[in-house]
């Protein structure tokens, strides 16, 4: 009999809903995995208790065997906030001290194999900041302690097959894109496009979803940068500069990838099957399809990390903190999507 | 008994694939509308009997009576084309200059009340230049013809209720779109924003889908140009410096508007209910959510104009001209919303 997988999830930051959406999503775990909650156990008892979860947090170290009873939930307890640092909706700088050391030492026990795959609850990038920790968001933290130059953000709009909704797309694919740039200010998206930014980009997707995914050749578009992929240079220029050589070279390199193409049929075409992902220039280009297609399903996948790492597609939200008001859906599939590229790479093995 | 509104339809390029979308769409004829054709009776003829159409083009001329029976499709020719000027696919410059004609005359005959609305099949760009018309388009000629400065496009994802599949979105309202910037290449955008232009857009906005779509009080709201918004001018100044401004100027106005709003979230507000339209920064931001929800049922419709105009959302697609290939259902939905429009205006008289 294999051994289950076993997925760390880091709380996030302690008073946003990172811990309300982990103990909601933990009532329909993913099958076939165990799961550790790296965080604080006094903010995961109080909020299991608002919440009136049937699930029963305590605290876990390394070496202990993990519950027979599904409903024990094992927390590595990595700070103890006081009472005055639990309050929801109001972060402190304990917190967000405390939320970046949950994901320092969810990467070292994923990179030592105690954990084989890592979820990671929203943070606060200004408590990151306020407590000496100047990384802009997660990837980029993860990328530094993981000695990583090239990551990528993916988002993944397919609900894990266990939601048990993937009909209600009336049979389309689901959507995938991956970011060439991420967090620009849209007039210095062109400048930041490179050849050979744009060549990573492919061929960091084309690994993660031949290994991650189980697809021996990942159909890949590239959307173009201006209005009908620059209309053969009367709209602007990048797509012969740039995009045509990155896509040609990655050919080259035996991707199976095509483009520049018009993003805005791109996207339908990845939805009719035609594609199993969309590589795109800037943030909104990659969002505004994405989110409208799923809404809370969206999943982000870090792609060009030695670990496995997933998160919902969602930030603290703390004008809702501790209002039980936060909806599950995008962490269960995070947890979902976790648990099928932990499970694909264990039966590579 | 009111009379029933006429419409005109430009055919469009004669070797594109406007005659063939024109027949097939007035097989299903918008309710309670009469529509001529401005264009060459030779092509209509030959396409007509190409598709096996009951339809029968016939010459019609200014005064003369409209057809009783359904059947008869009166045609206003304005070009009498060779033979080697009508082969589908193969565009000629007499072709580009004829198809010119066709909307010079549809702007006259609107203007002066003959034609009470006017839908233009799509036309060569490339043709219009070869034969001596540098227009970029039929938006920038028709402002021309109109003297009009101020011209926006907006594209309307609602396929007409006589199409009767407004259920296949699922309670879904459609998606409207309104561009501030059409084709730019990207990097030109953010410089041609102005305070100007996007209250302009606002205000044009709003007064169209009063007079012509019957909302009292239309609800907009207006995009972002970068991530998130700008996040308070982490990614971005726009937003503070332009969108703001513009928007709070239409509001004082007597505009129903708010904004910036993240452009990854407002449409999906939009289609559950909460505007009426978006107001885009850029071609693709309007144009990838639009495409998305609305494949074959998008209608370009021109705001500003003095006219009631609206077009498919295709081109000539030259590539399948002739072959019985083209979707009739962009220039169904075209006629649709004209006739809509056309209606909506002369209850109002």
């Amino acid at each position: 009999m294999p051994i289950k997988p076993v997925l760390g999830v880091t709380m996030g930051d302690p008073t946003g809903v990172g811990p309300e959406v982990i103990l909601k999503a933990l009532q329909s775990p993913p099958p076939g995995c165990r799961v550790i909650v790296l965080g604080d156990l006094a903010v995961l008892q109080e909020t299991a208790a608002r919440l009136a979860s049937s699930l029963r947090p305590y605290e876990w170290q390394v070496g202990d065997a993990l519950p027979t009873d599904a409903q024990c939930l094992p927390v590595l307890a990595l700070s103890q906030l006081a009472q005055t640092e639990r309050v929801p909706g109001h972060p402190t700088r304990a917190g967000g001290d405390a939320s970046y050391r949950y994901v320092e030492n969810g990467v070292r026990f994923t990179l030592a194999g105690t954990l084989d795959g890592l979820v990671t609850a929203p943070i606060s990038k200004a408590m990151w900041q306020a407590s000496g920790h100047p990384y802009p968001g997660h990837t980029e933290l993860l990328a530094a302690l993981t000695d990583t130059t090239e990551v990528r953000m993916m988002l993944d709009g397919s609900p894990p097959p266990f939601l048990g909704d993937r009909q209600r797309r009336g049979g389309k694919r689901p959507l995938r894109v991956i970011l060439v740039t991420t967090h620009l200010p849209l007039a210095q998206v062109p400048c930041a496009l490179s050849c050979e930014r744009i060549e990573t980009t492919i061929t960091v997707a084309a690994t993660h979803l031949h290994r991650f995914y189980g697809l021996p050749q990942p159909r890949l578009a590239v959307a173009g940068l201006n209005p009908h992929a620059g209309e053969a240079g009367a709209f602007g220029d990048e797509e012969q500069r740039l995009i045509q050589p990155a896509v040609e070279q990655a050919r080259s390199a035996g991707c199976n990838v095509v483009g520049p193409l018009p993003a805005d049929t791109v996207f339908v075409r990845a939805v009719r099957g035609e594609f199993d992902a969309v590589i795109c220039q800037y943030h909104d280009q990659a969002l505004i399809p994405l989110k409208l297609l799923s809404w809370e399903d969206g999943v982000n996948v870090t792609l060009g990390l030695p670990i496995i790492r997933t998160s919902p597609d969602h930030g603290t939200a703390f004008d809702i903190a501790g209002q039980n008001k936060a909806s599950p859906r995008s962490m269960q599939a995070a947890f979902g999507l976790a648990a099928e590229m932990t499970q694909r790479t264990q039966t590579a093995r």
